[in-house]
């Protein structure tokens, strides 16, 4: 499996994802400055691979600080912090990474400096491989609700290449071909940035999934003709009522899956989750530049100067989605809530029993 | 105003929009053969366009035959028939221009040859005049459906440079504009040709329309927003029950539209209504070729290889539709088919009064 980010003799090597699908390229970050150029670039996009990049960007960072003591070492790593987490205003999971690196150096308050440097690698890649962790067991409970035989619908990338590996979105699909289940993906090209067509077709070739590309104004005409058996997406954030931010495009997907009673699941680790937010009506939409929709690969398909609203993200509300996929479950986005309470017994809320 | 097709010295100078909007280049047509190639390559497209190119091309290739008498001649066209029908099976009004011809021949059989040949430009250029005459009305009755201050969604170009000129769906937005209404347009992009991007918003533009481009992915989600009024597209082909064949991604519109409460409005010139087939089931829909897709200007955007299916159109079931524009008016789509009938009162079934 193609490894999007991973550390190797004080590098974090990142995949640019930007080149794919006609070159492999890793850039050898050496220092936290070139992870967030990366970050912001869109050389790593995904929920989870992002939290990575963030917290080996801050590891990254750590080494440069000359600090006599924690005190200095943790004001030290503020610019960091600043600079990681003004990379993607939206991704819940970079606040979530940089949380759990601010926790751990709590939790370490003692460390001579030196020792707090390591750890903080140590902590990155762990980070790392938990979440290819929490992707496999996504993918379990996944495929569950894919039948031998069945075809697929999926926005954007929440592929391995979203991820430390396995993907989200995927998971689901590369258990299921794992189990013998003969299926097929029909993935949206997903525009602006085209991460269907450059990432998500190309790692479904990679595993020998058949899948077929199609452009997204395509999907809805797709599900008349009864070609589509379910869809599943990722996710940047969601809310803790289940309303869902990801790619644009993803709420048409969903309202034209209920238009053809055809169940619409979303992929959410829990880290997604952002339990402090009762809807997704207090999601901030990022607007990105209007030249990734006036050009492709630096060549001019609009007019110069035309006016474009390009949105980022946009939000399904929940109503529209038939089950989230966890690594603790599939669950209703009604139950959602609980995962964040205290001593919520997660067999009884779940969608379809353990596997 | 820009033209999209004209006859000039024996030869059809045809509006190359395959290189808009960074180029203007007009395709000097010396034989009906090259007119076929436009039409197939997409130089020029839309539905009443390609009607006029149709008989601008049979003129072309009635000049190049050699024949003695009325029968020898009407022989000698069935190639140039059979070449300009078979360059885009989809498209009635290709076949109506084609039945219009046969007819026109039909009605003048004591005519000398030389005589007809000079006819059959005549008529090439009448069917161009009366299709910006056509569209005027159009235009004039969606008009009415515009109010001051809204914001209109189309989607791919069913424009001035989709007809003779003024467009059908624009035909609205022009008159309106004309009227001191202050309107703004959102234009979808409209994969994988990118007509949206490339056209529409260059010569709304050129009009000095406020346009915004959009993925067509976004559609969706700025309708949620409350930023369209209403949405108008064109049809290429549009069955007496009101079933819509156009653009694929024109029904993801309408569903969206519906679901939104956002009238859905069709420009339909009577030439594009096929008053022989009672449903859109029956509709064949054309594949186009994966590269299309694959590639945007020669750049490749996807793996090589990649399976694809591009779908070039979609059918709108009718009840999605809240009313067509004619030129003989507005109607519902339950009264659409009396318009084929003989003796019905117009003015009684127009969803809107005269204007």
């Amino acid at each position: 499996m193609v490894k999007t980010i991973y550390w190797e003799n004080n590098v974090v090597m990142m995949l640019d994802q930007s080149r794919l699908p006609l070159e492999v390229v890793y850039v050898e970050c050496r220092n936290y400055q070139t992870v967030a150029e990366g970050i912001k670039k869109l050389w790593i996009r995904g929920a989870p691979a992002i939290g990575i990049a963030a917290a080996m960007g801050i590891a990254l960072g750590a080494q440069e600080i000359q600090a006599q003591n924690f005190d200095e070492f943790v004001e030290g790593l503020q610019p960091v912090f600043e600079t990681i987490h003004a990379t993607r205003p939206t991704a819940v999971n970079i606040h979530w990474a940089i949380e759990r690196i601010k926790r751990f150096l709590a939790d370490h308050k003692d460390e001579r400096v030196d020792t707090l440097k390591r750890m903080l690698i140590e902590e990155g890649t762990r980070i790392l491989e938990e979440d290819i962790a929490v992707n496999r067991k996504i993918g379990e409970y996944g495929a569950q609700f894919i039948r031998d035989g069945d075809t697929i619908l999926t926005h954007c990338n929440a592929g391995s290449l979203a991820t430390g590996g396995f993907g989200t979105a995927t998971a689901a699909m590369y258990v299921a071909h794992e189990q013998g289940k003969r299926i097929q993906v029909f993935a949206d090209e997903t525009r602006p940035v085209n991460q269907g067509a450059r990432l998500t077709s190309w790692e479904l070739m990679q595993a020998g999934i058949p899948v077929t590309l199609i452009t997204d104004n395509s999907a809805g005409a797709i599900m008349k003709r009864g070609l589509i058996d379910l869809a599943i997406v990722g996710t940047d954030r969601t809310t803790r009522n289940g309303d869902v931010a990801n790619k644009i495009g993803t709420y048409t997907v969903a309202v034209m899956c209920r238009e053809h009673g055809i169940p619409f699941y979303v992929a959410a680790p829990l880290s997604s989750i952002d339990f402090t937010l009762d809807s997704g009506d207090k999601i901030i939409i990022e607007e990105r530049h209007p030249d990734e929709v006036r050009t492709i690969w630096g060549h001019q398909i609009a007019p110069h100067g035309v006016n474009v609203l390009n949105l980022a993200f946009d939000v399904t509300p929940s109503r529209y989605v038939t089950a989230f996929f966890t690594e603790k479950g599939a669950f209703r986005p009604r139950d959602l809530r609980r995962l964040g309470q205290e001593g919520v017994d997660i067999d009884a809320i779940r969608y379809v029993g353990a596997c």
